[in-house]
């Protein structure tokens, strides 16, 4: 049975991702209307540029003032695809109030403002989906929320970055270093001219905000992100790497405390041995993996980004939000109920790899090794190299309170025999 | 806001997965009751052997009856972990008519009946739900009936069936032939002791059925899955696999024609690059390719079988099943809209790989070449070798439809230089 009467679309930003959106609304619509149970209208298109010509967008369509356009009234579903805070919040808020639900794909959007979004959404009765702002086309939101609703989930790890995994992908397999790598991915579309939002984190701590949020059942804000970019990782690092049987990822780690009062969300460049899952994950792709008490290990592959891959999320979401509203209904809402506190990065549980350079003299390994002793961080393995009165000692730990670490390397950086320090990273996926 | 009259749940069977669904239901009861709006309670649990021991379940809801559970009027979700035709059919079908919605992990029941199931659920307006029919924890049907639900599969190839890959896995790594593996997969519990639905791939044929059907919104019956067991791979077929830089995997493969006019399932051996990430699925677990015109490559990796994950993914439609009826809604039920036609195996593009066994003499080559000609199926690669008058020639074609394979072997075996046929084994996933 199929209703007639069309469902309107209002898209705001028609650049990579909504352009490939109009271009499947309309070359699948009858895909679309049948899946959904009536046909879907596209009704509007806010843009900055009007004059830009849009292949296969009807230009009567266009307009600069998408307040304007969430704000009509008979508009069903809005989906936002400008990215960044404002005006993306107002104009989603306006739609709320105008009778729209709301399909986003804007992580910083989410990560900063997810509470009052769904708040406002939940007010109105209406549905903000978002499978598309984490991880491109790869269902993650989804899974989390629905397939491990009867499930506890423990442990969220992946590479959701794919300009940075692309970078670090040329530093492992050709041996260049950051900016070599760096400028070759703008050269070739992987990076942006400001690759900031990228390199230093950003990108990554905003879906890892929204991941553990959601897999933990709490409200986790990007200032709970504990975020190192990874400009500073160095070609040094990944003979560091090699030499353990490791590869370096920019890693998002959310995680359930032991004891499971409370939980943790980190962004950070780590090693991870050669024959875990995610080292073999190539260029700009994107995997996560998510451990659960039933489940047991999951994980999720794909095209972490690209207008296409986007694209299939947002209309995803955009079937099932027509579908709820033909039968009247929401889908899941914010599930903050278990409000765990979010700990410090202190508090969490790692290893560290920690590359020292140090005088080639007797009683050096002594020293260091009492340094982490005091700090009651016990040690792996620790490999001595010198020649030339120079030397370096490469200490691996066992698994510690990462405060319990960086108070390890400041107090080595104090010894005098200790001349540098080479590297730190930490070890994770074991 | 949280409803305090319980949802009613009815349990049918309490084996491996039955038993961890009503552990969870109980230990998690408070995590269910604020992820669904409203506690959820174990009405009842239909067992065969009422007198065992059942740890964490009160002997006073154990029943013999299922019907009369079912019929009992204010079940409000049934869960069917019996497995097998009857009587879980009768009983799903007895549910929908006295008001409840199903939550079923019954792949043979779904691959033969789906389309009468999915229609009884549809006329009484209740939900039928069936992660854990594949592939166990790993969210697959939500994925491909939700998220990609604005997208285009193409194609979806995987590992569906634990058993066998742990038995191949096996295979490959230790050189055993297939009983000695088989064996072990018995000693270790991952076989049963009647292997026939895993080892002649009846499994996979019902998974690949529900996931074709799923992926092409087209009803594909089990009888439309062509199968072929992997009984008869050998070690020689995995030394050829290795000689070719592949492995062996039983898979389930789901196409649409390039046409995009009919589509094709079936699950049979087949030789996969080394490279391929299917490759390095180890042990029982299983892994799933999606391939969509804008998502790209996706792949869902996990345990594919056992009580806790199949529990998982139970619990998840659980919840979901039970959100809609608190919403007085019902989820997705069945797409068959698109309607295609399902060819039969003969019409697949495929490559094979080809073993024979020769006479060592002059003008063999030849001969065996103007059989592929005549069946117009183009060779990429021949391997002669011989010594003491006999001699093997390893044939790995271009991609070719599988019927005028199939008539290339069996002309082969005519010849009378060609002494036999040691190994055809297709090859996949390039």
């Amino acid at each position: 049975m199929m209703r007639t009467r069309p469902l309107k679309v209002a898209l705001l930003g028609c650049g990579v991702v909504g352009s490939e959106v109009a271009r499947i609304m309309t070359t699948h619509a009858d895909d679309l209307a049948q899946r959904i149970g009536a046909p879907v209208e596209l009704t509007g298109v806010a843009v900055r540029r009007p004059s830009k010509v849009r292949e296969g967008i009807d230009p009567a369509l266009v307009t600069t003032d998408a307040t304007a356009l969430v704000k009509r009234g008979d508009i069903d579903v809005v989906v936002e695809v400008i990215g960044g805070i404002e005006p993306a919040r107002s104009l989603i808020t306006t739609a709320f109030e105008h009778g729209a639900s709301v399909v986003s794909a804007n992580k910083a959007l989410l990560a900063q403002d997810g509470a009052a979004l769904h708040a406002a959404a939940g007010e109105h009765g209406r549905d903000l989906y978002y499978e598309a702002a984490v991880a491109g086309a790869i269902p993650l939101i989804r899974p989390l929320r629905e397939s491990l609703a009867g499930d506890k989930v423990n442990r969220v790890l992946g590479i959701v970055n794919g300009t940075t995994n692309f970078i670090l992908d040329k530093m492992d397999s050709t041996g260049a270093g950051y900016q070599e790598a760096l400028d070759e991915a703008t050269a070739l579309g992987y990076a942006e001219a400001d690759p900031t939002a990228d390199v230093e984190g950003f990108d990554a701590a905003a879906k890892a905000a929204i991941l553990a949020g959601i897999a933990f059942h709490t409200r986790v804000r990007l200032d709970d992100v504990h975020r190192e970019g990874m400009t500073e990782v160095t070609a040094a690092d990944f003979r560091s790497a090699k030499g353990m049987g490791c590869t370096i990822k920019l890693l998002a780690i959310c995680e359930r405390a032991r004891d499971g009062a409370s939980v943790t969300a980190r962004v950070h460049p780590a090693m991870i041995p050669l024959s875990h899952p995610l080292a073999s994950v190539r260029g700009a792709y994107n995997a996560v993996f998510v451990e659960s008490d039933a489940a047991g290990q999951l994980m999720f592959y794909g095209p972490g980004a690209g207008g296409s891959p986007t694209a299939s999320a947002v209309l995803g979401d955009l079937v099932a939000v027509c579908r709820n509203k033909l039968n009247g209904t929401t889908g899941p809402g914010e599930s903050a109920y278990a409000a765990l506190p979010v700990s410090p990065m202190g508090d969490v549980v790692t290893r560290y790899h920690i590359s020292l350079d140090v005088a080639d003299k007797p009683g050096v390994l002594a020293q260091v090794a009492t340094v982490f002793a005091e700090h009651g961080v016990s040690i792996d393995t620790v490999r001595q190299q010198g020649k030339d009165g120079e030397a370096s000692l490469v200490v691996v730990t066992h698994r510690a309170l990462d405060a319990a670490l960086t108070g390890t390397v400041e107090a080595l950086r104090k010894l005098d025999t200790v001349r540098g320090v080479a590297s730190i990273m930490r070890v994770e996926g074991e």
